[in-house]
């Protein structure tokens, strides 16, 4: 058996404190741009049968038993109790709260105390910009306030969080470097004068402006890649084209974490190979992938070190999705490294230890945990 | 065991009626640019293996036997009375037939009485275009006359088919919308006067209008994508080019089904699982990896949703493609489900109910079979 | 049990004649722009884990011990004698040896003579060029030299290698035919007089010159692919990408052979199928992907014709890697064709046969070795 400590969730969200019906909950299980096509429903997916398979029995009903059946289950505990329960059945320890997202989602302390564990605030940069926007009377002030709500959040939280790698590597591959003040000036000026109040952030410029910004704080910087969200081009999905960006980083103090980069996870394994302050993260493969998340999880293992490999869960909105990423991620090393010590290629001792690394160790050596506690 | 219902082939081809010599009956094995390299023989692939494994026994001889006893036996049969042994074989009960391939073949009633199942017609846009331009004398004729032809089709078929998605899948990403009247009425007077009678249409506007006009139909879309023919750009493979024109025809009715893919399946099944409209398809790459179909196929199975992966076999010219498309992914479906149910991950209940859908359910709903057959 | 002959190790480096230090040896393992992050060693990577379970046995200690230890023992038997163990260990008759590597390496026959094999050289296209513009003193001299020295190589060598595919697909893909005469002299002029003694070629137009020169020869070329070194850009890692070149070179009689590829060796290995002057190596996967090989070597063996793919190791520098690319490759090879035939999917017979062929047998007729020897 391989034993691994309570899991650093490195990459996740709060969860949703309203009770859910069928079709709600049905629409969180997979990233798609409509509802389900007629005949079919989302809980025919890897992420719906893992669902079905782990968080059934944390609610006291038998694994694979019908969703109807589930979230009846659910509902008679209240939402409340059931992420009480799932949380605390995942065996997690510290939990990385993303902040930014939207939605009525439980704050970090709420999350740490319904899960029975530790929580920290990973400051996604684009909707810190969009609230300082919301607050700045002129490009000077916004860009004055900008530098300092960066700073400010850098000082209570443990990473900074950013789509930008995914929205727009190919800007990021075109001009890796920080853009000049007099480049940042204009587009922020362009943006602040077309925007609505809240609107979000696009322009590239200030997206290469906000990530140097985080850049010169030394802290780590979480960026999305790979097929995330539907909106998202998935011909720019390979952590490939960030190469610009982590070569110009290079040597500058601030851990990368790739997050996702799904098909193209090779990619940023390969990364996190040839780049000292590159990491990968495997979280969003384990639920989204299920029954199948051992195989991918083994492609991970192949070019990246093992000291650069974080799990998260990437669960949002649903605590099931917490739940089911820590125990496909349990199940999953298991038997790849169990596999592996069978055939002679790893020690028991090495496999014990690289487990514990991904699964804690690696977390909490690159974002200081133990400094934060 | 996982049992599946007599399978529907949602895509292959007609079969050749003449004898094949050994040297005939290699060239149709892999997809090459030339004959074998001096030294090799095209049987030495997965797809010759597979055919060696699974087609003697359906013609009286030992598996593996070697090819030129194999192509006797064959001989001594005739070539009607193997196609039927190889065709009854499968365990096929329905073919979606793309009628637009050249060649002296089979045509859907000969296969589905050779295979004693039903068959349906699966019409090639492009063809349909040279057709209609062999018999069409000015611009005007031409485009009202494609305009009926299309829609005439549409009543016939189940299905259309079409290769733009892998020859200019970048003019597809650069302009998805349906291409404007006069940019239509010029790209055809420019094609209809520069072409000799029976010239295949490769104008990127007029492959865009052949799609736009199936788009109308209502009827399911056939798009070719992945590695296939050497003649095709391999940096031009991936399926997730093809996300610009399938976000443009998201909610119009039509749903798209991606053929091959491979080696960049795994975007296909994201696309699956991103649009309610997309479907993915898994044939082509079972005969083609052979003894490793079920890594490929656990593959598909990680993001798409399970009710849009459709079995084919891609078959063509060989009724041993046909025969080894369906043998293989019954074995490789049943290693993988088995794999899965034994690991806990899926019920035996779902594993079943899942092939189900793969193997023939999933197919006759997108395609409507039970309303035309 | 899978039975090889001894392998032909078709694409490797000389080893260091040096003794080696824990730091130097670790930072020989994989392939970083910077030294280990902090808190992280090189040694936990597969190709770490790897070299601690085969190669230890080999100089009379555990599998799996410390690397202190093992580099203590390494000092203890002196470099030359370790290199002979370990090079003996790994069962390899023939190496074809790039000897345009930088260091102070073991030559061809000194390698063959540590190893107990035969040894063969791979003449580096880039450093020839480099050492005859050394000793040019005008555009016509170099050319006319360049050329006596690629075909004077030709008669000695076996093979030309390149890197241009890895650092220039960009520039491949745009212009795969021969550059003319007038270009070839107007950048063989501005290269000549802008670079220092020594300075590396890296015009697209001269290296497209140098390809097509040794294209002329008729002798196989090994073309750098994938993700290799941290300069290069990994959005360029797809072999794919090279298909221009491909098409170009088809039937002019000089094969092919794609270095590396990963993550993208599906692409070499679907354009092994689809040309037949093209070919594809495995080596490099081996001891980067250690106990996850059988897989990446699997997926090789989904699209490749048998009589294409070829074993090399990639060693360079550490003995270490040598070795242990010989032993994964037979361990890998072992598991997945034992498991094919296990499934009834190979007979044994074809099984032995296929490992022959990419043992040994295929790199023995593209390089015509029995000829040479």
């Amino acid at each position: 058996m391989i034993e691994t400590p309570p899991l650093v969730d490195q990459h996740c969200q709060g969860v949703l404190r309203t009770e859910l019906g069928l079709g709600t909950f049905e629409a969180q299980l997979i990233r798609s741009a409509g509802p389900p096509a007629a005949g079919t429903t989302f809980f025919d997916t890897q992420t719906g049968f893992a669902v079905r398979r782990w968080c059934p029995p944390l609610l006291g009903l038998e694994p694979h038993c019908a969703p109807v059946r589930y979230l009846a289950r659910r509902r008679e505990l209240g939402a409340a109790e059931a992420a009480r329960r799932l949380l605390r059945g995942a065996g997690v320890g510290a939990y990385l709260v993303d902040t930014g997202a939207p939605g009525d989602l439980t704050a970090p302390k709420e999350l740490a105390r319904a899960g029975d564990a530790e929580a920290f605030e990973a400051v996604r940069l684009e909707p810190l910009a969009e609230q300082v926007a919301d607050t700045s009377g002129t490009v000077a002030a916004f860009l004055a306030n900008l530098a300092g709500a960066v700073h400010h959040a850098a000082a209570g939280a443990v990473a900074f969080t950013c789509g930008a790698g995914a929205r727009y590597p190919a800007a990021l591959a075109q001009a890796p470097e920080p853009p000049g003040p007099g480049e940042v000036r204009g587009a922020a000026g362009r943006w602040l004068a077309g925007r609505a109040k809240g609107a979000a952030v696009r322009d590239p410029v200030l997206l290469r402006h906000l990530l140097w910004s985080a850049v010169a704080t030394g802290l780590p910087i979480q960026l999305h890649t790979g097929a995330g969200e539907p909106g998202q081009r998935p011909e720019h999905a390979d952590p490939a084209l960030l190469t610009g960006f982590v070569r110009a980083t290079a040597g500058l103090g601030a851990p990368l974490v790739l997050l996702g980069g799904y098909p193209h996870h090779r990619s940023a394994a390969r990364l996190a190979e040839a780049f000292p302050h590159v990491h990968a993260d495997l979280g969003p493969l384990l639920a989204r992938t299920g029954a199948g998340a051992a195989a991918v999880l083994a492609e991970l293992l192949e070019l990246a070190p093992f000291g650069k490999l974080l799990y998260s869960s990437g669960g949002r909105r649903l605590p099931e999705l917490h739940a089911v990423g820590a125990l496909v991620f349990r199940e999953a090393l298991g038997r790849v490294l169990r596999g592996w010590v069978g055939d002679g290629a790893w020690s028991w001792r090495d496999a014990d230890r690289v487990a514990a690394m991904i699964a804690a160790g690696n977390a909490r050596r690159v974002y200081r945990l133990d400094e934060r506690a």
